[in-house]
Formats: structure tokens, sequence, C-alpha cells
């Protein structure tokens, strides 16, 4: 490369009066010679377009990055104590040059030692519990995950980060929120879409969020911390049971659904979002609740579905059914035999949408109304894949039915939010129309 | 009701300086006496809160909303000839103000009484095809429903305007546009969140941006024609293979995903959203493909899915599988050998991703290359259901597997984008990093 730099060189790049440091990197699969791509020191990669003018530096050796133990308790004592569990997914990984190819190769220790700064916030300890691609994941290694966590909070933990793949994210902060109840301290999720030794990681800012929310976020729930937007500028707190991610590969792939965020991270500050929420409290007693029936199916319905899917999942054993409907909560007339019964089986079934934002409302149409009838349980504007998790938590908290619907039906954990409190009809003016004129939006 | 007017009447409103004219109609099931519901001759209904000052005055008779039949087509000669054809919906439905139920009562005919001014867009002839809730329908109501639109192009419309339910449309006009290839006209679908006698009704605003989208609209495509947003300023067309209802309940519930909508109905002109579209051409000959293969199932996947689920599809004799996976395209390994033999025993099984906006790329990971290797057909950025739809028109124009693999990959009508057509490395710049400083979003 010009100027004599190697990959790991720290380097000063001086351009248009502008001047960046950083540890040059690798450019990756971009094959672009038009740019240099370098992390700067606030974790972030950067790239930099080179002109005829730009001039590049070395100012300091290879510095590969590889595992460096983090500074003992004893430096900076002041600081909370924060445990990151990794569990794999991209932002545990790297690209291998040679092949391309992504391996979950890097632990929670090397990614503290790639980004030094977490040691301002945090006293941070790490721990691999597992390497995998997180749609690998079942209900068992949730399980085992909450048992872990349980550990790390009766030893004093004053945070918890996971680091999780994307992919299958929201279902595990959705059945951790069910798992861990009376939670005294956070329990923050974070990924990245990009891995980390990629221009365009984010890693390492999702990573100093979620670290800063889990040390000092006033709040003691389960969330996701990721990209709030494309930029690097805010990472914004998910409450686990309400996120999904909503984008293959953006960076603000995740989104908040049928209610506001609980808090984001900005300019090192965690800022709350929710108006309510369960506050820090480290003499509060975590109740671990973290047994979950897998026998437990999620079945989306589409035009001209057969019965026969819901009839061989009965035949096959399943002790639930989370139905994703269609608007309000409808399966075709020719499935509810099927469903009628499955639930004289004894399955539970309950009713999503697949139209993801809103909520159901199964009282407004024959179908819905009959299925109603048979015992459906409408599950308001539960995320779908949310519901899966819940239903399959439930059945594992009790082997009584009514007691499982009952549960199922209370809101445990965020999963449901109130109906917008409005008096009926109270109207939500339209701007064209005039003083005193107003259409509903709230109710069909 | 005070000042003696009934429902039905036609009444002027006076309050705050403003006047306000259009029929009484029933305030339905808001249960609210501070609020008098009129449509007014736009179409749209409103709601006015009375207070001491309102004046309500009976300026005409009643006149119940009841068939009325069009004029005939020699009134208004120079008008566009469309074709408004009854599927049943909320469109065509109507509360029934003794049970609160909705039933689907109402026709086209009965739609186009309502809204007089369609009269001045189009000449307009109604038929009842269907009066079905959206959820019943199946992929032999798209096949008569393309026959019957086949007849009417045949026949020497200008437009077709098909009313359907909300909660399968974007499934029928995925289904439309493989149906109806080399289409001369526009085919517009069109629905309500609100029955037609909710003061909140969409009905008549889409209908009217509809037909005028039928009449005049320069393209040539499906489309779903429904709110822009929750006001009723503007109808957006979107295309029919990339449409997805994205909300149970908001009149804005419609969504073009991975692509820009066709065209907008504003101030009764359509205006082209899209830079590329297939123009309008009454010279055009109509090739109708509507055959569909139902042994098609969709299988959204989640964390702990049974590869038992893949097997007993496979054994029921179905042809194809659409796979939602998790992000870029993957499920767990350990549905793998099922996926292999799926197959292997003949089936197509096509990968999409249950993040609904992105594309997927099954390069990146094991579990998505190991897919590939097995012969999974990953689709690009196509919706699930525009998936599921175009392997059961696919499998319905081919029994030979390589040749509907082919016509799955192709981009027939509209349902794959194409990736953003930007040079590698062409910054989306940051705007905190300064100049010359990007991070790339388009890639991974």
């Amino acid at each position: 490369m010009e100027s004599g730099t190697e990959i790991g060189d720290l380097i000063r790049v001086a351009k248009d009066r502008l001047t960046y440091e950083g540890i040059l990197i690798p450019r990756s699969e971009y094959g672009d010679d038009k740019h240099i791509v370098i992390k700067i020191k606030s974790g972030y990669n950067i790239g930099i377009e080179i002109t005829p003018t730009t001039r590049i530096e070395r100012i300091g050796a290879k510095t590969k990055p590889a595992f460096v133990p983090p500074p003992s308790p004893s430096q900076k004592p002041g600081l909370p104590e924060v445990i990151i569990v990794s569990t794999g997914g991209t932002i545990a990984s790297r690209v291998d040059y040679r092949t391309g190819a992504v391996r979950p190769a890097i632990s929670a220790s090397d990614l503290y030692s790639i980004v030094p700064e977490l040691s301002d916030i945090a006293l941070i300890d790490t721990v691999i519990l597992f390497s995998l691609f997180s749609e690998d994941l079942t209900p068992r290694h949730w399980s085992e995950l909450a048992g872990a966590i349980g550990r790390y909070v009766a030893g004093g933990a004053e945070g918890i980060v996971v680091t999780h793949g994307t992919d299958t994210m929201g279902y595990t902060a959705a059945a951790l929120s069910f798992a861990l109840q009376n939670l005294p301290i956070p329990v923050v999720f974070v990924g990245a879409q990009r891995s980390e030794d990629r221009p365009s990681s984010d890693a390492a800012s999702n990573l100093v969020g979620a670290v800063k929310a889990a040390a000092s976020a006033p709040f003691a729930e389960v969330v996701v911390a990721m990209h709030e937007t494309i930029s690097d500028e805010a990472i914004v707190l998910h409450k686990g049971t309400k996120v999904r991610k909503c984008h293959t590969s953006r960076r603000d792939a995740f989104k908040t659904v049928n209610a506001s965020p609980v808090a984001k991270v900005l300019n090192g500050e965690v800022i709350m979002l929710a108006s309510k929420f369960h506050p820090r409290d480290l003499r509060r007693k975590l109740v671990l609740k973290h047994d979950f029936e897998e026998k437990v199916a999620l079945i989306k319905f589409y035009p001209g579905m057969s019965p026969e899917i819901i009839k061989s999942l009965v035949e096959a054993g399943y002790k639930g059914l989370i139905l994703e409907g269609t608007g309000l909560g409808h399966v075709r007339r020719e499935c509810l035999p099927a469903v009628k019964n499955a639930i004289d089986k004894g399955l539970i079934v309950a009713m999503t949408s697949q139209c993801i934002w809103g909520r159901v409302n199964m009282n407004v149409y024959a179908n819905g109304r009959d299925l109603i009838a048979m015992g459906v349980v409408p599950l308001q504007d539960m995320l779908a894949e949310t519901a899966l998790v819940k239903l399959m938590w439930a059945l594992g908290q009790t082997k009584d039915k009514d007691e499982a619907v009952s549960l199922l039906e209370t809101n445990v954990a965020g999963e449901i939010s109130p109906r917008t409190v409005e008096p009926v009809q109270t109207p939500e003016t339209v701007a064209t129309e005039g003083r005193g004129i107003s259409v509903d939006e709230s109710r069909l």
C-alpha cells in the first residue's frame, strides 16, 4: 500500500484541511481502491476517499487486534460491574479474508480489547456462553442463558450485556423478558448488522451503547440495543417484547412495534423515552422462570391454506399454536373446524396479525367472532414472534390450560400495549377539514 | 333528533361561522351524542361536534342510500369506460345497526350511487363477482377473477377497478400481476379499512381515487389504491407485487416494500412516482396466464422449529415451499436435512426473509451457503407473500421443475427490485463525519 503503511498500523490521513487518525483496517470485500478504511478512536470505522491531495502518514506500528486481557477491576474501582455474555452472531464474528466467509471467531473479550473506551464506562467481565448463529438457538438455549444471567446477578453484576446474532435476537429478548422476573438490573441484548472488521460495522458503536445502558440506565428491563438510524449517533433501546428485526441488512433494522422505545443512548447519556419503566434496584430479588415448552408452533396463514396443516400439528402432539392471521385476526372459514378440533384436543390456540402493526379485533367480522366463540385467544397488539415465545413460556410454567391461557392474556413484560387511552370519539383532527371536524382513527 | 332531522336528510350545520352541508348518517357504534356525522358532497363523512351555538337545519328530504342505476353511457360519452368488479370486503359492507355486525351487503352499484361524483370521472359498469371476506378467497378465485377481467378487457373496458377485502388484497393483487400479462389498461384493486357508513370511512375516497386511476392513469399495471396517510388527501397506488398490509386498522395500512409506489391521486390528478412503468396501450393484447398450483406452502421459520414440519408437507404431496427465514435468509442447521430431502423429492424450495424489508443474501453465513448448495432458490427482495403466490403461479404454468425455477427467478411483474444501482462504495455520506467520510449502507 502507498506510503508504506500496513493493515493494523496507526495512520494519520490529511485531506481537505481535515486530519483523521486511526488504525488502518482491511477494505474487505469492497474491492475498491479509491477509499481507505480506518478505525478511529471512538471505535467507529470510517471510509475516506483518496484524492490526489490526500496525504497518508504512518504514525504507529502494527497493532493487530488480538486478545488483550481487560484491565483488572482494581484499576477503576468506582465503575459499575457489567458482564458481557457472548452467544455468537455477527457482533462476535470476523470475515476470513482468504475465503470471504464470516466466522464466529471473536469473543466478547476480543471485542473489549478492540473497543478500549468500554473501560471508561464499566468494569467488565466477559463470558463466552455459546458461539452460535442465532437461527440455531432454541428455547433450551434461552433457558440456559437465563440461568447464567441468574448466576451473574446473584454474583453482584450491576448490568448484563448479551451479544447475540441479530436474526433471532428479538425472539431471545422476548424469552428472557418472561424468564427473568423481578429483575434488579438491566439486561441489554446487542448485535451487529456488519461484522466488526468491515468499514460500515455497527459492532463497536452498538456495544458501547449497550454497555453504557447496562452500566447506568435507570431501568431494570430486558432491552435490545441497536442503531436508531443508519448513522452512528444514537443507540436506541427497544423493549424485549416489542422489538422486531425489520430489515435484512440496515443498521437501524430493529424497530419497536406498537409502542415507544424504552430509551436511547446519545452523547454518552441514557435518555429515557418511555414514561413508565421498572426501575433499577439492586435489593430486588430476581425470580427465574425459565422453562419453555417446545411443542408450540407458529402458523402464518395464507390464502387457500389447507386445514390439514393445523391437523398435522395436533396429531404431532403440539400443545399450542400461534396463528398469524390476516388483518384483525382472521383465517379462512375452511380452517375453522380444524381450529375447533385443536382446541377440543386440549391445545391452546391464540391469534396475532401478520400486519405486524396494530391490534387484533376479532369481534368485527363473522370469521373472527366464530374463532373467539371456539376459544381462540386474541392477543391484542402482541407481535406474533413474542406471542410464540410467550405461549412456549406459559406452557412451561403450568400444565393447567386455563392457567396458561390466563398467563397468556396477562401483560407480563410489556408485551401488550394498552389501547390508546382516549375517551370514545376523542377526535384526531383532520387538518384539511377545519375546526370541530374530526375523524376518529383510533377505532374501526 | 334535534331540529326534526332524520337519518338520510340533507342538512346544513352552522358552527363557528363555518357552514357544512351533507346527508345526515348514523353515528353508528360510537355511542356519542356530542357529534353528528354527515356525508358531504365530496363523499367524505365528517363528524361535527355539537356545541350550544351549533345550528342544524334540514334543507332536503330523506334520501336513504339505495340502488340508483348509473347514468347510461350516452349521457357522458366522452368519458373512459371503467368496470368496477366487486369481490366483497369492508368496502362492500355495512354495519347492521341492530346487531353491530358487519355484513357484506353493498354492491359496487350501491357504492356508485352513494359516490355520485364517480360519474364525472368515468362511464361505469358494475359487476358483482363474489361477496366474500378476503381471507376466504383462494387461488381458484384469483383464477376466476383473472378470467373475468380478461373478458372485460376484450369487451373494451378502459380501466378495471376490483373492490376487495383488505386482509388478502396484497396476495390477490400479486396473483393478478402474474396472471394478467401484457395488460393494455390499469387494473386497480381498492378496499376500505372502515365500512362506508362509518364516520371515518375511507371507502368513498379510496374508490374515487381507484376509479380515477383506472380511467386515466398512463400505466397499464395491477396496483392497489389506498390512503397514503390517515388523511383523505392522497390515494397512493402500490405495485401489486410489492404491496403489503402493514397495520390492522389504519387507513394508510398498505405500504410499498423495497420500492417506490407507482403513482398517487392528488386533487383529482394521477401523479406518477415510479420512473419506469408499463404504459397504457389499448392495442396491446392481454395474455391470460391464470393457472395456480395450490399445493404450495408458506413456512415462517422460528427458533427451535422442528424439521418435521417440512417433512410432513413433503409427505402430503406439496410441490413447493416458500421459507420465510430469518435475516438474510436462514433456517436452523437442524432443518437442513429436511430441506435437502424436500428438494431431492422434487419440490421447489425458495427463500424469503421475515424481516420484510431488505434482500436475502445467502452467501454470507454458513447455513445460507449450505441451503444454496442444496438448491434453495434465494428470492432477492421479494415479499414472502408475493413469493408464495408466484411459486403457485410458476407451478401452474409448467410441470418442468427447471422451467418453474427459472420463472421464479425472473422478474415477471416488478416483484424483484434491482439492487440499488450504485457503483461499489458510492457512499451514503454520514453528516456527522465531515467531508469525504462515508459509510456504505448499501452492502453488507
